[in-house]
C-alpha cells in the first residue's frame, strides 16, 4: 500500500508543527506545501524547518494551481484562516480535485454556528465530489466541546454545563502578544475592541452549538463577552510584557441559553504569567446532572502542541469518513497515533 | 417516523436501571423484556419497577423465543454476563432476529481480548444478518480505555499511560459485597481466590488492548495482578461490613507491556468507605508525551449509572453504523441523550 499523501496549505506555525509531526509518523507523506511568504517560496520544506531527513524535496510553492496540476495528495490540512469565509475558497479548490480537507480555522469546527449558508455549500461540494471536509483543533475542535460531548455519554441526564480553559500566553510569540493585546492601556483596548481589532477567543458559539446539536437541545440564546485582564503587578514573559495598570490579557465568556437561563457556560481568560497573580491554569469541566462529572486538566493542554497532533492525528478519520462535511461529534474518538498511519484506514 | 424499540434481556440493576431511563426518553419505547427470575415472569415491567406512566404494558417473559416471536425490536440491550462465552449464544439469538445488540458484558468491550474466535464469529454473524454488535459501559468502555484514547488525540507522542480508577464499593449492594469478598478475612481470601471465586474486576485486559489497538501499539505481554486491601480500622458501609484486619475490598492492577517494559499501566483499588484511611476517590488519567496531559474526575464517575447510562447513549450509535462487531473506538463519542433519540439517526 502506498504512503498516505499530505498537502500542507499554509506554512506558518501550526503548517510547521504539522509537517515535523508528520516526519515522525509511519505510513505518511508529505507531497505538496503552499504559502506565499518570498521567504519560504522555492525552498524544500525541509530547509525551511531546518530538519535533515531521508523525506523526498518538497520545493514550497506559492501557486496553488500549479502545485494541484502536478501532485495528487490524499488529504489537504488548510492552516490559513480562522474564519469560514476566509478558508471556503480554499476548501473548495482542494474539494474541486477530489482531496479530503481537514481545517485549522476556529469557525470551521462547528461552521453552521457562524455561517450556515457556507456549512451547507461545503456540505454539498463535498458530496459532490466524494471527498470529506473537517475543522478540528484544541479549542474548539476538543477541550470545551468534544471532551464535554464524551463526558457527558456517562450521564442520564445533564441539567448545566461548565467548560472552563485557563491558559497561559508565555510560551506564544509576538503575533499572539498582539492579537491578545498584552501590555496594551485599558484605552487602547477600548479603541481596539470597538474597531474590532481584538480578536479574543474564536470558537465559542462553535463550541456551545456543537454541544448542543450533540445533546439535542434546541438553545434560545448565544452569548459572549469581552474583558481586560489588567494586572497589578509588572509581568513578563519571553515574547511579552505587561506593565502593572496594563492588560495580561483578555477574559472571554460566553453562554449558551435554554428557556431564557444559561445551560452552557464558558469561562476562557487567557493572560502571560497567571501564576503571578494566583491563577493555576487548568481545563475544567463541570456537568451537573445524573450523575454529576468534575474534570480537571492540570496544567491545560498545550494549545499549539495540541492543535497540530489534533489535525494530523484525525487524518485516517477522515480518510474513513463517507463524503460530506463533518464535525467532531460526527467521527470516531480522535487518538495519538503510534504505529503505521494506514493501519488505521478501513478497507475501502 | 416511528419511536426506536427496545429489547431489555436481564432485568437486574442494569436492565432495570435502562428501563428507568428509557422512560424519560423521547422517540424511544420498550417493546419487550426477558428474565427467569420468578418474582419477574409475568409482571408488567413498570410494576416490577414501582413506576406508573402511561408507557405500554410489557409482560416480562422468561422464554425469549416465544418474545422475539412476538415483537420486532430495533435493538437489544443485553444485561446478563460478564464473559463473552456466556453472552455468546443470546448474541447469537438476537443477531439472527436482524436485531442490532449492545451488551453490558465487561469481556464484550473489546472481546478479541480474551475471546478472539468467538469475536471473529460475532462479526460475521452480524455482517451475515446486517445488524451491529457492541459492547460497553462505565469499565471497561469508558473510563480506563475510551477516554485514555480520546485524550490521546491531542499528542504528537505518547510514551507512557496510566490510568486509575479509585472507587468507593459503599453504594453497591450485597452481591456485589460478596463479589469483592468485604469482610472476609485473608484466609478466606487466600481459598476463593485459589478457587477463582473472587472475580476483582473484569476488564483490564479488555481496556489494555483496546487502547493499544486504537493507538498501533503491539503488545508483547498483559499482565495483572490481585491484592487484598486489608483495612486497619472497622468500617461499614449499608450492605457491607469490614472489621479492622478483614478485606474492605481488592486492588487491581494491570500492565500492557511494550518491548518488555510497562506502557500501560492500570490501578483499580475497590473497596467500602476508602475516605475512612485517607483514600480519595476519582478517575486518574496520566498521559507521558508530548504533550503531557494529566487529568482527574473527582469522585469517580459512578459506576452502575455510568454502564446504564453508556449502554442507552450509545443506541443511536449502535443503529447508524454499519453491520459487524463495533467497539467503542470505531464509533463517534457517547453523549448524554436530551432531545429526541430519534434526532440522532442517520437518513439511511
Amino acid at each position: 500500500m502506498q504512503n498516505i499523501k499530505v498537502f500542507i496549505w499554509g506554512f506558518g506555525a501550526m503548517g510547521r508543527g504539522m509537517a515535523e509531526m508528520l516526519l515522525t509518523k509511519k505510513g505518511v507523506e508529505i507531497v505538496g506545501v503552499c504559502d506565499i511568504h518570498p521567504d519560504l517560496v522555492g525552498k524544500d520544506f525541509k530547509t525551511a524547518l531546518d530538519i535533515k531527513t531521508d523525506h523526498p524535496e518538497v520545493i514550497i510553492e506559492q501557486d496553488v494551481d500549479k502545485l494541484l496540476a502536478n501532485v495528487k495528495p490524499d488529504i489537504a490540512l488548510l492552516c490559513t484562516d480562522s474564519f469560514v469565509a476566509g478558508a471556503f475558497p480554499k476548501i473548495k479548490k482542494v474539494v474541486e480535485h477530489k482531496i479530503d480537507c481537514i481545517s485549522t480555522a476556529e469557525e470551521m469546527a462547528y461552521p453552521s454556528a457562524n455561517a450556515p449558508e457556507l456549512a451547507k455549500k461545503i456540505d454539498s461540494l463535498a458530496k459532490q465530489h466524494g471527498v470529506t471536509v473537517l475543522g478540528t483543533g484544541i479549542n474548539p475542535g476538543f477541550i470545551m466541546d468534544l471532551l464535554v460531548v464524551a463526558l457527558s455519554g456517562v450521564m442520564s441526564d445533564v441539567s448545566h454545563i461548565e467548560a472552563k480553559r485557563v491558559n497561559s500566553l508565555s510560551p506564544f510569540g509576538p503575533v499572539v502578544m498582539h492579537e491578545q493585546g498584552v501590555g496594551i492601556s485599558l484605552e487602547a483596548y477600548e479603541s481596539r475592541t470597538a474597531s474590532h481589532d481584538l480578536a479574543g477567543h474564536v470558537g465559542f458559539k462553535e463550541s456551545v452549538m456543537m454541544i448542543a446539536d450533540a445533546l439535542g437541545v434546541k438553545l434560545d440564546g448565544f452569548e459572549q463577552q469581552m474583558k481586560p485582564i489588567v494586572t497589578t503587578i509588572d509581568r513578563k514573559s519571553k515574547y511579552g510584557e505587561a506593565k502593572k495598570g496594563t492588560l495580561a490579557g483578555i477574559n472571554m465568556t460566553g453562554q449558551g441559553l435554554v428557556d431564557g437561563k444559561v445551560f452552557i457556560d464558558m469561562f476562557h481568560p487567557q493572560q502571560i504569567e497567571p501564576e503571578m497573580e494566583g491563577t493555576h491554569t487548568g481545563d475544567y469541566i463541570k456537568l451537573t446532572g445524573t450523575p454529576a462529572v468534575n474534570m480537571a486538566i492540570q496544567p491545560e493542554v498545550d494549545g499549539g502542541i495540541g492543535t497540530i497532533a489534533m489535525c494530523v492525528n484525525m487524518i485516517p478519520h477522515v480518510l474513513n469518513a463517507r463524503p460530506g462535511l463533518k464535525t467532531m461529534i460526527d467521527l470516531p474518538v480522535p487518538r495519538a497515533i503510534l504505529g503505521d498511519m494506514r493501519d488505521l484506514l478501513e478497507d475501502a
